[in-house]
């Protein structure tokens, strides 16, 4: 994988990663394909909303339809039908979230399917294997997630478990054509965090991820972590946010130089009628929307609100209408890439802080009631 | 509304209808957007997979969102996001298949509203009065749908109350620009679906439709209503089926003389991994499917078939994915709409037979286990 610094601005970059299966801008946020589709929309809707990577999830695959299936139907591209550039996960933070389904040891994970019950072990070597076959563009090294709140001893132990099996990754990966991305943990504890760090980056990846972060913190323990880590990252190699966040989330962490972010957040909350808009949050589900010819978001272009109003999405939320979840999943997706692009011009232009300035303004405006 | 019939084979027509909102041509099949949504498509994908013409229930629309609504935000093409023809059917089959808890005299029919128990009246009057408000192309008159089975005598009432019904309808319609369509009962008998017909086309309409088909009855049955009315059908209107069918049955009455189709059947079956293909029914939830790299339907050239292999089709149902109704019903309506696109061909090229032997040739090759 290339990856070039095209402008910076502050402690902010954008640039331009090149994959075997083309290129994405970043600062670039990926939507969650978990079992190898973004729900609700298909990858021509993806494309079209702006798109230029997804995640996909190796738990999720592993299990359902197994990664032999995958590999046997031409890999994740071909299977998905999305055939631009694709990043798996390793599984760590979806076998750590089974919390007392599963249990930890210098090995790997054991713990049982979610979908039929058999025993499964995790580890470094076989989240390797599994995402070699599923043959995603990026993948990630297993680890585990620090749980929050957690005392320095128990985030160091957790912290250099994680910095053993990514070494053990890192062996497994050997010669495989993807890039292999490394990940920092250390929990909320400055000094641990910069241990990970320096530790991930003596064994060598092609791009280093902050794990651990929001898993239930304060916003303002992440921005410490972000402020004390980020500029300390290798500066030529892409900075991965995981499973960050809200459209203010994507702002604060672009600003102190993160490149890439993955979330469910705009495709779960438009499954539950909450839209994210340039005037804040929008819960379609309210009465107020019932009759609205408006729609969603007046500055938006998105393919949802340049063709329906707000009192139609309103009324399929209210009959259960599949087609409520799709355009909500195709407008909140749109405006997370749509916030992306503007603040890769914005760092081209030198003009972030107005941006971010005027972006904060707007999600000011709306104050829904849930 | 203009309808010119265009070519002939037999008894069969293919021709061209012109609405305020564009052309369709005939024969056609109508998807059903109940609530103003056509179960898990978009607009833009309905209209890629070569639907021309959508049909919306009044009874759905009236309870929910209330046709006030609908007017208020333009009518159902700029509510729903289809630009092009609608027709809206009018409640009468909708309170019948309530059962128990509707209740039938002339003035019309009272019901409990299913969404929150209010008593409700439907009338000729009110009907059209909904029908109006929502703003199709095409309004059906109020009528009483004839159980299966019914005695000569209850067929006979039942029949001449749809018959008054349609001249209220009709009154009520007055100088409204839609289309209005009368709607002929008689069970199955024929003596009394000819007398049906004498009264409707005494009254007057835009077209002609068949109700109380393909509510339970031995497909020889229908095929007997069929051939006892169609050919007395006024030869210069659209003749419509109502609630018909299976790709089967579609080929049956186009032969004899059937214009326009509308029905759940792709719809619904989609939802439930039911699919209709060129060889047969495929059900993709089957575990052949497993590791399949065909698509569902190789003579295929919808979106799902020409992207997606069987394999993945089938995990996306497995996993309960959004996507796996989203794609079934694209291929499904596709299918349809390829089958009557080919259906007008062979009109116009005098090939008809041929082609039908052929089409059921195909659909006999798949003979898969549910």
């Amino acid at each position: 994988m290339r990856f070039e610094i095209r402008a910076r601005c502050g402690r902010a970059r954008s640039g331009r990663a090149t994959t075997a299966h083309g290129e994405f801008s970043t600062p670039a946020f990926m939507p969650v394909g978990t079992y190898g589709s973004v729900k609700g929309v298909t990858p021509v809707q993806l494309r079209e909303l702006g798109a230029e990577i997804v995640l996909c999830n190796t738990f999720h695959l592993m299990l359902r339809p197994g990664e032999a299936i995958v590999r046997e139907l031409g890999g994740l591209q071909r299977f998905t039908g999305w055939h631009g550039p694709m990043l798996t996960d390793s599984g760590g933070f979806q076998v750590w979230s089974l919390g007392e389904l599963r249990k930890v040891e210098e090995v790997g994970v054991h713990f049982a399917s979610p979908v039929n019950g058999d025993r499964v072990l995790l580890t470094p070597e076989r989240s390797i294997e599994v995402q070699r076959a599923l043959g995603a563009d990026i993948a990630m090294v297993f680890d585990e997630c620090t749980a929050y709140p957690a005392t320095e001893s128990a985030a160091r132990a957790s912290m250099e478990l994680s910095a053993r099996w990514a070494r053990r990754s890192r062996e497994a990966h050997g010669d495989s054509p993807a890039a292999l991305f490394g990940i920092v943990q250390g929990g909320m504890h400055s000094a641990l965090r910069r241990e990970s760090l320096s530790r991930i980056v003596e064994i060598g990846f092609d791009g280093y991820a902050l794990g651990g972060l929001s898993v239930g913190e304060p916003k303002d323990e992440m921005r410490a972590v972000l402020d004390d880590v980020v500029d300390a990252m290798p500066a030529d190699r892409p900075r991965y946010l995981m499973g960050v966040g809200t459209p203010d989330d994507l702002v604060d962490a672009v600003a102190r130089g993160i490149d890439l972010f993955d979330c469910v957040l705009p495709t779960r909350n438009a499954r539950n009628a909450h839209l994210f808009t340039s005037r804040g949050v929008v819960r379609i589900r309210n009465a107020r929307h019932r009759a609205s010819a408006a729609p969603i978001d007046p500055e938006c272009g998105c393919y949802t609100c340049a063709s329906f109003s707000s009192g139609y999405l309103h009324h399929l939320d209210r009959c259960g209408e599949m087609l409520a979840s799709t355009l909500a999943t195709i407008h909140n997706l749109h405006y997370y890439q749509h916030v992306m692009a503007r603040l890769r011009a914005a760092i081209e232009a030198g003009t972030l802080p107005g941006l971010i300035e005027h972006l904060r303004r707007g999600w000011n405006t709306e104050h829904e009631p849930v």
